[in-house]
């Protein structure tokens, strides 16, 4: 299903909306704060012994059963009632430039969306951040979202005292059993975990990234100067909250990108971040040496007075890094890096990034725009990974991170890249070090450079493992990835990777409520019930179209068997029918399979071989 | 390209052929052995200062230039005048029989491959297997094959000297810096590697299996009683190695069956692996309580003089362990593990696979068909992993396999299934205790349950891990598991997956040669040598489809940038241009940038850090 709005060329025409097939959006109440109401996908099984199942869900209002989408004028303002009660004052906000649009001509200006916010910016020591408040001892109604959003299917979990049993390796991690807005907060006031959640973006609805929680997936849209346009990109929003994205980079480039922006803004309802660099050098002419602090400063207020929830800022490129990367195999490999080691080089300065980092953490303060502090000279190849350029930026992070503590901002760093499996961990542990537990958000990272065409899978392999050992984010990679910018097909495909490397994560940390949905699917495979296997799976719509593919008749729906084995080779249809002789037999051969299974156990315990070991 | 062959319906009627785009086919001479021509696939690159790649290749004469493939007359005879110099005498073969084919009626019976081949079984005490001729000290012709076959691209690397600097995490394993015949007989002998070879498949290129040899694949065909002809299972065959599998096992079931096999074996340089237990199911018409030994025998014996490599035995599905699957979310999925276990029940007797293991081991040896111990009872879910019923039968292949070599059978182990990752290492250090170092072939694991549609990436990531930490060969998963029969491109989609699956575990183990192909790539990548970084990828077709969907043209094939980024926002492009400049700058400004290195070395060590930490 899609939804239309008119406008003039080149501003969004319609999105997917509507559930995804088999599940229905649920918006949960908390009791206390009945004017909170959390968003969930829950997904009925046709077995009414199984309880639904309900999953987290980040595609805000467009899969409900009959959203009022209207793209001109944005989504409802989740977060409003509560920064206005905090105080915080509407601006005057700085006045749109041609340089913001790339100087567009007039015949080709995509407008902007029209849907008007007032713009906040906090006073000179007003509190603001999500880590300001957690630090006096204030619980936020984004704390008490996210804690409840988190708590997914726990409560159930809890009554069942089986389930409970943990079952995972943190490797460190706190991961309690249930999720308290306290909670929320005693992470968010140690820096462990960010709410990205820009005070002018309104439209949010609030979720955490931090070790102890689930792990997240970030999804990049964007144009750039070769191909897509406005309604792509917000399509492309739409398209990849709806399989599951947690967060959406834009990293636009080229013309309209402040009012490509503002649609995105206004209509997106998870955290959005960016790459302010890039704007500021399209602002200059696309030369890096031409850069500088004004130029930036300037963009910075320009996209946190849209409501940019999270900045990729490269201060950790630093001029004395940048000889480092003179023998690497591919250089440096971060547009952003490349940009400020160009900058440094050309004016033999350090990078103004890093000497204007103190004014950077001012104004992000004020909006509460949370750092993504960029790894600007992450590896690019297995050949560069872990080196002395990547890791003395890593160390500069740690420093930098803890300076934005001081100034009361919101930190998360940026992690590799490139690095075969036997180099994953050392990442992993030594962020942590350097940075003070601040989340980690890493790019994939990609365990072998062999597979152009295939990154989502090289990449999906090394991202599952660096969220087990703690990652509290991973950026995906699309099957484009160094070829081309990625469609649609590829957005989606880049997405479900990511979400099946985030839960696998999850399930090996242990997360207490994680294997529900698997057990659930497994169930109903076993239960030969291949609606709710579907229904239950991250893509249904792809696990229904594969099967469909050799038995497309609906009665093949309730068949036991597919068409992998065929009807006599079917393992599962052999133990079912095994498991109901036994039990149609009466109580007697019940009895014997009982003791059948006390026998066994005897059985192990005392050896039993027939086979002697070579002498 | 395809070559067509004139048959009866029913019958192969064209393979794919031609070499992989940007490879040719080479043959290596043996320098003492000049009969022993082993292949490689080389990859030229348009930098002439750069070496072509020589990569494995099990794809078999198909991806020769002009191929002279007759499907009819079968391939060349690579290991005949080993075999026969051996003196292994000819027998009269089995006469076919009526039930091999499922009783199949005459106007659709498939006529069998008209290729001639004499049959051979070794008498009693007559050495015969690779394990045999290995701890009798001798080297055969299959040992000095694959040692050469291994050691790809190693010789260059040795005389590079930096490049030889191990680095890896191998786990315990024992990989030589270059490998010799002497090292192959040694690690058969030790049953730590098998080179699966049947004395009447004298078609196949020899190739070697174990933990201190490269990673292999392996992938399933096959027709269902559902859907797939004869010309489908020979074509996915070919299609499978062309892509990278190293070893195909045929798990085809129903009618026709004997004949299809005929027409696999003839045609396949690589190991054919087989379930016995399928055909012989289909035998007795598809009920397990009408199984015996009889029939078994027969079906052994039958498919060793064809030619069959390794077999699965699922002998280690023992009466007493059934029960402990009683209370599994999925029961037993392993098809042989639910026929056996069936068979157990319904007669309440133990497995006569266990039984007569010693008979099984005759034949086998009899034929070098070497054992591939069947997982019957591995988890079918993240539920179900590492329980006690999987537990208790890897205890009994430990058992099993000791007993097959002092039988002088070759052996190696089938592993799980479904596991989380934090369940998989214990799985391969116990399957290294248990079954003394013979080597591991896992499905997947898949390490999560939620995706149908997409299992060959669940298990992508968990193949990848336990390669990693040990396992020899990884049999793929497609993106069809669970849901239905993998067609061309889902077969072909598995065959990369598991590819880059077990190019990242030998690059994390420390293989020496492995990265070379990485390091080409990747220099390729930053230079902008587009083709050569398309032919250097696991599958060049989609790499160049993927790129030439936004940018076309020819002249694009040299641009230095790429519709991801743009061109002036690609960071290889402006670190390329950085050091150009250095470069032009003369040997002042060159003397300056290695003066900076230093520096940077110095600053490094000595802090520098502008803002300091939080109190």
């Amino acid at each position: 299903m899609t939804v239309h709005t008119e406008k003039p060329s080149g501003v969004p025409q319609s999105v997917t909306v509507g559930p995804i097939q088999g599940s229905r959006k649920v918006y949960a109440q908390i009791k206390e704060r009945p004017d909170i109401r959390v968003p969930f996908r829950e997904i009925a099984l046709s077995d009414h012994a199984e309880a639904p199942i309900r999953v987290y869900d980040p595609s805000g209002p467009y899969t409900e059963s009959l959203p009022a989408i209207d793209l001109n004028h944005g989504l409802p303002l989740v977060r409003e009632a509560w920064i206005a009660a905090r105080g915080i004052a509407a601006t005057e906000p700085r006045p749109v430039k041609p340089e913001d649009n790339g100087y567009v001509p007039v015949d080709r200006l995509v407008s902007p969306c029209p849907a008007e916010r007032a713009v906040r910016r906090a006073a000179a020591g007003q509190r603001v951040t999500q880590y300001e408040f957690a630090r006096a001892g204030i619980i936020t109604e984004e704390m008490i979202y996210v804690a409840h959003r988190e708590n997914l299917c726990r409560e159930a979990m809890l009554e069942n005292a089986e389930a409970t049993i943990a079952d995972g390796e943190s490797f460190g991690a706190a991961i309690p059993p249930f999720i308290t807005p306290e909670f929320v907060r005693q992470e968010v006031a140690l820096g462990r975990a960010i709410i990205p959640a820009n005070i002018n973006h309104t439209e949010l609805e609030p979720m955490v990234i931090g070790r102890n929680f689930l792990v997240k997936i970030n999804a990049n849209i964007g144009n750039s100067a070769v191909v897509s346009t406005a309604a792509d990109e917000v399509e492309k929003l739409v398209w990849a909250i709806r399989w599951g994205a947690d967060t959406v980079m834009d990293l636009s480039t080229g013309r309209n990108i402040h009012n490509i922006r503002s649609w995105i803004l206004r209509n997106s309802p998870v955290p959005i971040g960016t790459v302010p660099i890039y704007q500021a050098l399209e602002k200059v002419g696309g030369d890096p040496a031409k850069l500088d602090w004004e130029v930036f400063k300037d963009t910075l207020i320009e996209q946190a007075e849209q409501g940019v929830d999270y900045f990729t800022i490269h201060a950790g490129v630093r001029l004395p890094y940048v000889p480092l990367t003179a023998k690497r195999v591919t250089g440096i490999v971060s547009r952003g890096g490349s940009i400020m080691a160009r900058w440094c080089l050309a004016h033999h300065k350090e990078s103004f990034l890093y000497e204007r980092f103190d004014e950077i953490c001012d104004i992000m303060r004020a909006y509460d725009v949370s750092f993504s502090l960029g790894d600007g000279l992450r590896p690019g190849s297995i050949a560069d990974a872990n080196d002395a350029a990547q890791f003395a930026e890593l160390e500069t992070l740690g420093e930098l991170t803890k300076y934005a503590w001081s100034k009361g901002c919101q930190v998360m760093i940026e992690g590799p890249g490139h690095v075969p499996m036997h180099k994953i961990k050392v990442n992993m542990d030594k962020q942590l070090r350097e940075c003070g537990e601040a989340p980690f958000y890493t790019l994939g990272p990609l365990t072998t450079d062999i597979a152009p065409g295939y990154d989502h899978i090289t990449s999906g392999i090394g991202a599952a493992m660096i969220g087990w050992f703690g990652t509290a984010m991973l950026c995906y990679v699309t099957p484009k990835e160094h070829l081309g910018l990625p469609n649609r097909d590829d957005v989606k495909t880049g997405v479900i990777t990511y979400k099946i490397a985030a839960h696998a994560a999850d399930l090996a940390k242990g997360h207490p409520a994680a294997r529900m949905r698997d057990d659930a699917l497994s169930r109903a495979r076993f239960d030969f019930r291949w609606e709710d296997q579907f229904n239950l799976s991250l893509d249904p719509d792809t696990a229904r179209a594969f099967h469909d593919e050799t038995l497309p008749k609906e009665a093949h729906k309730a068949a036991h068997f597919c068409s992998m084995c065929g009807p006599k080779f079917c393992s599962m249809k052999i133990t079912q029918d095994l498991r109901a002789e036994m039990a149609a037999m009466g109580p007697e051969a019940q009895e014997q399979w009982a003791g059948m299974q006390a026998k066994s156990r005897e059985f192990l315990a005392s050896g039993g071989k027939l086979y002697v070991e070579e002498p």
